[in-house]
């Protein structure tokens, strides 16, 4: 058992409590990371916020960290210590038949538990005055110390710094693989990207990427435009300009539509504008954004049967121990302005003002330095 | 002018009449057709039931049929007179951005003036006592002579007989055409079909030209299930014998869900029961039946960001200039037995009895011979 310093979600919509919890040594095929640095993302916020059915409480939230393995259960042989590593919230084992498939990241090892916020065996790693704490994402990157299952840890280059790739173990990844794995935009295309925050921003980057010919950034806060500028974006459309509703814009001004489009912010409506301003014939809308509990998605069904496809992604369709390795390297290089995301720094102790310049749209990404 | 014998929707939800219209001569790219043989199929009947929103009183119904070219107008170069051919109500003239895109068989050269019921010149054809009459969906197969634009016309070799492969001209040849060319079903998949009419039992020949190891066919008529049999389909359910919802019954059946959906109905709730049985990470639902008027398909976002994809399809993405000729082929070697889905032929005047036998269930499909 040791000690680590962690801010606690004790119960919904209330601010995190630093505090000093206790952490059991990692078990057979598990692992024990300190973290370095911690992106805090809109999905920890809305965890806090009760509205995710999946969130239990007391918990220890965070899932876009970046650590050092401190110590390793029994037969894990992938991570030894001293490995830096990115914790993954969508675990890559390798043999279920998702990972296996061919057509997935999404791996099926440890979903069940992790959906409980607890370990595979059931039980969780972290306690409180002797009273148990819950997992969260399979992640826990606002404490010190956290567990993890050996297949939710990708292994990275040392010499990457751990306060900047962080951000690579969600939005940034997801971001721009959701327009290079999901949609594989291609060399050309029209693009729109619907919300952006830190997943939105790197979708520019992917569609950049893809030398996508136009992409079209859309958001309610035009003070967001000039970074998108700076990512690439070619097009920006604040909705409240319009009394139309947004696809019919988007269409006129693309001459039917866009080939690709991007709903990066979790709102339904947006879902459904996303996918109606996508060209009749071929084009595809893919849902990023995690919408309320119980919300849903409509459209009429003509919309597909005239050419449209629908879809999702989850973690940019990236198995994250096979392809994060590349992301990073890609960060090394400078093809992905890691540095554009950071609008802020701050140690854990002010981790709830992380969460109000989040809400208050005033930061991209802030990252918790421990 | 000439004299036609037709079947008159002269509004709506009344039995067509069978009266003498008068056909003015093609216009420059029109072509005269002598319609031999006509399916009826249940978009006829949708639009007679006044549901559709495209629908306009009085018109001729019909969009299944065989014909022989009778005259051509001025500048048609790909027919001449003798041809037999399959009106199409998907155009294709190879020089729209659709055509040219090679992405989706939705060409738009005639699709404007189409939805109004008009030839491309913005004038119908059909006269009744000197009044316009309508024509539907470009083809007006329930009149022994029409007029179509050439680009809305497939030549087909003229030993195929036309009271049989008039029933590529829609419901066989979307069925077949959704598996194949939508979803691009492959060797050893799983599938999932809603609905056994004609087009629900077109995509089981689909299916099983694609080699799926399993074929799933879905109806509340359990009637549907022997001739389901005869053409492939392996599994066999009746929503009505489950108390639970039969996308969980599917997705208990098949470990995880079927790798592909097809609804062939035009339910909304049968359209999310289809995406929501197809599997986690990868499956694919194609909508092919057609909803009501202003009805929506909704479902959680969450079953897209978990892999599904959503699609449509229409006329089972087939170009039909290019690819019926090879669908006449297919029915020539008995890889498409017609044969089984022609339970009823009639001649016109008996055509309401056609409507009939449709909405009882008792036919699959009924050809009109002329």
């Amino acid at each position: 058992m040791i000690k680590s310093r962690a801010a606690v979600a004790f119960a919904p919509n209330q601010p995190l409590q630093i505090v000093e919890v206790d952490v059991a040594p990692p078990k057979a095929g598990e692992v024990l990371v300190r973290i370095v640095a911690s992106g805090v993302c809109h999905t920890d916020a809305y965890t806090l916020s009760g509205e995710d059915s999946e969130g239990v409480f007391p918990c220890i939230l965070g899932h876009e960290g970046g650590g050092i393995v401190e110590a390793v259960g029994e037969g894990v042989t992938s991570l030894e210590v001293g490995d830096h590593v990115i914790p993954l919230y969508t675990a890559e084992c390798r043999v279920c038949k998702f990972c296996t498939s061919g057509k997935t990241n999404l791996c099926s090892s440890v979903r069940a538990t992790q959906g409980k916020g607890l370990m595979p065996d059931g039980t969780s790693r972290f306690s409180y005055n002797g009273e148990p704490v819950y997992h969260y994402m399979g992640c826990s990157t606002f404490s010190e110390y956290t567990v993890l299952p050996e297949v939710s840890l990708a292994k990275i280059p040392k010499e990457a710094p751990l306060e900047k790739v962080c951000l690579l173990g969600c939005g940034v990844t997801t971001g721009i693989g959701a327009v290079l794995n999901t949609a594989k935009v291609e060399e050309g295309a029209t693009v729109a990207i619907f919300g952006l925050g830190g997943i939105g921003l790197a979708a520019i980057i992917g569609a950049k990427m893809a030398k996508a010919s136009r992409i079209i950034a859309i958001d309610i806060n035009p003070a967001k435009f000039d970074i998108a500028r700076e990512l690439g974006a070619t097009d920006f459309i604040n909705p409240k300009d319009f009394a139309k509703p947004i696809q019919e814009v988007i269409v006129e001004m693309t001459d039917g539509g866009v080939d690709y489009s991007f709903e990066c912010v979790g709102n339904v409506q947006l879902m459904r504008a996303a996918l109606e301003c996508a060209h009749k014939g071929w084009g595809e809308s893919v849902i990023i954004g995690v919408a309320g509990a119980g919300q849903e998605i409509s459209t009429r069904p003509f919309q597909l049967v005239t050419g449209r496809v629908w879809r999702g992604s989850a973690f940019g369709g990236v198995k994250g121990r096979t392809e994060l390795p590349g992301y990073v390297e890609k960060a090394q290089k400078g093809e992905i302005p890691l540095d554009t995301f950071i609008t802020h720094n701050m140690p854990l102790e002010d981790i709830n003002e992380a969460f109000k310049l989040m809400h208050e749209g005033k930061s991209i990404r802030t990252v918790i330095n421990f």
